[in-house]
C-alpha cells in the first residue's frame, strides 16, 4: 500500500479524501491555492504545499507545479478528486511519466472516454444502446439541419470535449441551427481547445438515471444500485438518490449488466459512472462515461455500506476489489442535497462571504454532512459555489426524505446565501414527493412555481 | 400514532430523542430548567415549558410540573430518555393515572427489575444464569460476613433500589464489611430512600456484556447483537462496542436466547438490557436489567440499521415490533468513546465554561456524533458531564477504531477541559486494541500506566 499520496483539490472532496487515506494509515499531502490558505483541507493534512495563485489555471488545473508538490514530498500517488485535473488523460500520462501513481483509471480510457463521440462509437459496438444522433462529428451546418431534420428536433449539440454543461446547445428548430452550432463550437474551443462537435437528439420526458461500476487491474467488475439524479439545473446536479424507486430488481439488474459490458470494452480500471437516459417505457440510452468518483457517490455509499474513496486506493495500489457482487444490494434509500453559496432568488447568483456561524446537525441515525466549512471560514469567490452535500438516509424513500427535512430545517449557516431553503421547498413538493420527476421537472415545473410563490411572499 | 410527545430529559438525548419524533411528523414538547433555557433541545423542540429551577430534583425529576406541561401542552406521551426518571416505576405509574402513555415498561415492570434483588430472584427462577451471592437481603453484619466467607471474598455490597454506581462497596475482606455496610447502606438511603441491601461475589477477570431485548405488547421479542462495555471507571462506562469479537456467533445466540428468557419472564414491554458478566471460560451471569434506552444504543443502531427510539415510539403506541430477529445480525462493527466535560489529569474533576469554538468531524461513511453541543453555548455545573457521544462504524473492528482516532484527532471543542486525550491515549492501548480487556482493565492497568505518562510529560 502506498506510504503517502497527494490529494490533487480542495473543498469538501479533498477532505473527504484525506480522511479515507487518514484512516488508512497513509500519510497525506494537500495542495493549495492562494486563496486556501485557511482551508479545511490544508489544516487536516498532513503536510500541504501552495501550488500557484487563486485562479484555478494557476494552481489547482497547474499540472507542472501539482507534479513537482507530489515529487517533492515522496508522495506516490495523487487522487485527483472530481473537476480539475480528474478527467486529464494529460495529467494522468504525466503523473505515470513520474512514476507517481494516478489514482482512476489509465490516461488512454480517460482520452477515449472523454472524447463522448468516441464513448458512443465504443458502446454502439457493444451493444449498449445509445441515443439516436450523429455516428460521427458534424462537418458542416448543413449536415447539422440535415441530421436534425432525420432523428426529429429538438436536438442537442454536444462538444466531444465536453463537460460540467459548457459547450451544449438545445436547438428547437432548424432556424436556431447555425447560431447555436457557432456558439457551442467557439465556447468548446475556449474550455476545451477543440470544437469537434455531434449530435443527439432530446429525449424528452427522461430520466437522468446513472450506473457506479468498479472494477481492478484483475478484470474483475461490479456494479452499484443506480442513482437517479434527474434533479438538475444550467445541466447541474440538484438533488441525487440512490436507488430509483421506479425502476424494478430485475431492470436493476439489466441495466448494471449493460453498465458492466460498458465497462469492460472500455478496458476500464479502478471506478467510474455511466450515464444513461431512461424513458417512460424503462428503455436506457448510454448518454456518457464519468471516469472518475462523482460529487454524488455518497448515496451509494449509504445504501451499500462501502466506502468507495478507500476502494479506489486499495485498487490503484494493485489490490483486488475488496467487494463482491452479491453484497452490493441496495438496503435503505438515500437523497444528497447539494448546499451552493449563492442565491435562488436572484438567479442562483453565487454568494461570497465569512461564515459567521455554522451549526451542521449530526447525531442521529441515518446521515452524513460532507463539507469542508467550518466556522470562521471565509467563501472566495473563486471556486465552485457546492460548500456541504446534506445526505439522508432511512429504510424508505419517504423515511429519508422525512429525514432531509429535518437536517435542512436544523442547519445553520450564516454570513452567506445558500439554496437551503430552496432544498426545503423541494422537498414539500408533490412532484418530488410522488418520485416520477424527469431531468426538465426542476426548471420547468418546479422552478416557475417557485418563483412566482416566492413574488407572491415578497408583494404580500 | 401520538400526534404530541413531551421529552423529559435534557441534553444529547432529549436532542436524539426530538430528532426521531421530528421525522415521524409528531409534534414535540420539551423541559427545561433555568440553567438550560439556552439548551439545544429547548431550541429544536416546537414547544418548551421550564419545569423548575436547576437543581434536578426541582426540575428534570419534579413529577408534578413535569405531569402539568404534558397535560397543559396537551401531549400523549413521555419519553424519559435515560436516567433522571426514565427508570421511576411511581413517575410511570402517574402518568398512567394522568391518561398519558409513559414510553416505556409498565411500572410494575420498572418497579420489579429496579429491585435487584427481586430481579435476581426472578431470573433464577427462569433458568437465567446469576452471579452467586445472597438469595434475599443482608439484614445484619454477621450474616453479610457469613455469607461472604462462603462465597468468597472479594464481594460486592448492592442497594436493592441502586444504579448509576450509588449504594454499592466492595469488600475485600471480613475487617472492611461493617464499615463498608453501613456506608453503602446511608448512601442508598439518601439516593434511593431505600437501604436494603445484598451481596454479591465480585467476578474477577470479566468483561461487562449486555444484550438490549425488545418486546411489544403482542409478547414478541427480539435480541440485538451484544455490546462488550467492559471498559469503566467509577462503575460508569466509558467506550462501548458492538459486537464482542471474542463471542462466536452460537455463543451470541444463546446469549440472545438467554435475554429473551429474560424478558419474557419479566413480561417486559419496549426496549430494555440485560446486563451479564462473562467470565474467562464464556459463562453468563445475569448482573441486573436497565429498562429504559441505553446511552449507548448509538452501536446498536450502527451494526443493525435500526432507529431504536423510533422503534420504542412505535411500541409504545401499540404497533408491532418493526424488525425481525433474522434481520438483526450484526453488520461491521462500532465503537462510541463517551465524551466528558472534565479534567482526567485532575482526577476527572467536572470542568464548567462556554464553548468558545467548536469543531465536529462530520462527513465520511460510518461516523455520529451524538451531542446537544453547539458553539457559544455554556456548560454548566448542575448535570452529568457527559456532553458527547462520537461513535465510528467500520467493516471490522481495527478499522471502527481507525475511524475512531481519525475523528477524535479532528475535533475541537475549545472553552472546557475534556477526556479527548484521554480516549486517544486508550484508542492507542495495546490492551484495548487486542480486545480482550475485562472490567477492571481501565482502573486497574490503563490508568495508572497512563497516569505515569502524564507525570513523566509534565515533569520533562
Amino acid at each position: 500500500m502506498f506510504k503517502k499520496v497527494l490529494v490533487a483539490n480542495r473543498g469538501e472532496i479533498a477532505v473527504r479524501i484525506i480522511r479515507s487515506l487518514k484512516e488508512m494509515g497513509i500519510k497525506t499531502v494537500a495542495i493549495y491555492s492562494t486563496a486556501d490558505r485557511d482551508s479545511l483541507h490544508v489544516q487536516l493534512a498532513d503536510e500541504a504545499v501552495c501550488v500557484g495563485s487563486a485562479s484555478p489555471s494557476n494552481s489547482y488545473l497547474n499540472i507542472k507545479n501539482i507534479l513537482a508538490a507530489a515529487v517533492g514530498t515522496g508522495a506516490e500517488a495523487i487522487h485527483p478528486g472530481y473537476g480539475f485535473l480528474s478527467e486529464s488523460a494529460e495529467f494522468a500520462k504525466m503523473c505515470a511519466e513520474c512514476g507517481i501513481c494516478f489514482i482512476g483509471p489509465k490516461a488512454e480510457t480517460i482520452d477515449k472516454m472523454g472524447n463522448k463521440e468516441h464513448a458512443r462509437q465504443t458502446m454502439m459496438a457493444n451493444d449498449v444502446p445509445v441515443t439516436p444522433g450523429s455516428k460521427s462529428f458534424i462537418n458542416s451546418v448543413q449536415e447539422a439541419k440535415d441530421l436534425a431534420a432525420k432523428i426529429g428536433y429538438p436536438v442537442l449539440l454536444k462538444a466531444a470535449a465536453g463537460g460540467g454543461g459548457k459547450g451544449i446547445r438545445q436547438v428547437k428548430d432548424s432556424s436556431e441551427m447555425e447560431m447555436a452550432l457557432s456558439s457551442a463550437q467557439s465556447e468548446a474551443k475556449t474550455n476545451f481547445g477543440d470544437d469537434r462537435m455531434y449530435m443527439e437528439k432530446v429525449m424528452q420526458n427522461v430520466k437522468h438515471i446513472e450506473v457506479q461500476i468498479f472494477r481492478d487491474q484483475y478484470g474483475n467488475c461490479v456494479y452499484f444500485p443506480e442513482r437517479d439524479c434527474s434533479l438538475q439545473r444550467n445541466k447541474q446536479k440538484v438533488i441525487e438518490e440512490s436507488v430509483c424507486d421506479l425502476i424494478t430488481d430485475e431492470e436493476r439488474q439489466h441495466l448494471g449488466e449493460i453498465a458492466t459490458r460498458a465497462a469492460q470494452a472500455a478496458d476500464y480500471v479502478n471506478t467510474g459512472t455511466i450515464e444513461f437516459l431512461m424513458d417512460q417505457d424503462h428503455n436506457f440510452y448510454f448518454m456518457e462515461m464519468n471516469t472518475r468518483i462523482q460529487v454524488e457517490h455518497t448515496v451509494t455509499e449509504m445504501v451499500t455500506g462501502v466506502d468507495l474513496v478507500k476502494a479506489q486506493i486499495q485498487v490503484a495500489a494493485g489490490e483486488k476489489l475488496p467487494f463482491k457482487q452479491e453484497n452490493l444490494k441496495a438496503r435503505g434509500h438515500a437523497i444528497e442535497c447539494r448546499i451552493n453559496s449563492e442565491n435562488p432568488a436572484n438567479n442562483f447568483m453565487p454568494s461570497v462571504g465569512k461564515i459567521d456561524y455554522l451549526y451542521l446537525p449530526i447525531g442521529n441515525p441515518g446521515m452524513r454532512i460532507d463539507t469542508a466549512l467550518y466556522q470562521g471560514e471565509k467563501i472566495s469567490p473563486f471556486y465552485d459555489s457546492m460548500i456541504a452535500k446534506v445526505v439522508s438516509y432511512g429504510e424508505t424513500r419517504q423515511e429519508a426524505i422525512a429525514k432531509m427535512k429535518r437536517l435542512l430545517s436544523e442547519m445553520v449557516i450564516r454570513g452567506i446565501v445558500t439554496n437551503q431553503a430552496f432544498h426545503l421547498a423541494l422537498l414539500e413538493d408533490e412532484g418530488f414527493k410522488q418520485g416520477a420527476f424527469t431531468n426538465t421537472y426542476l426548471e420547468q415545473h418546479f422552478l416557475p412555481k417557485w418563483k412566482e410563490r416566492m413574488n407572491e411572499a415578497v408583494s404580500a
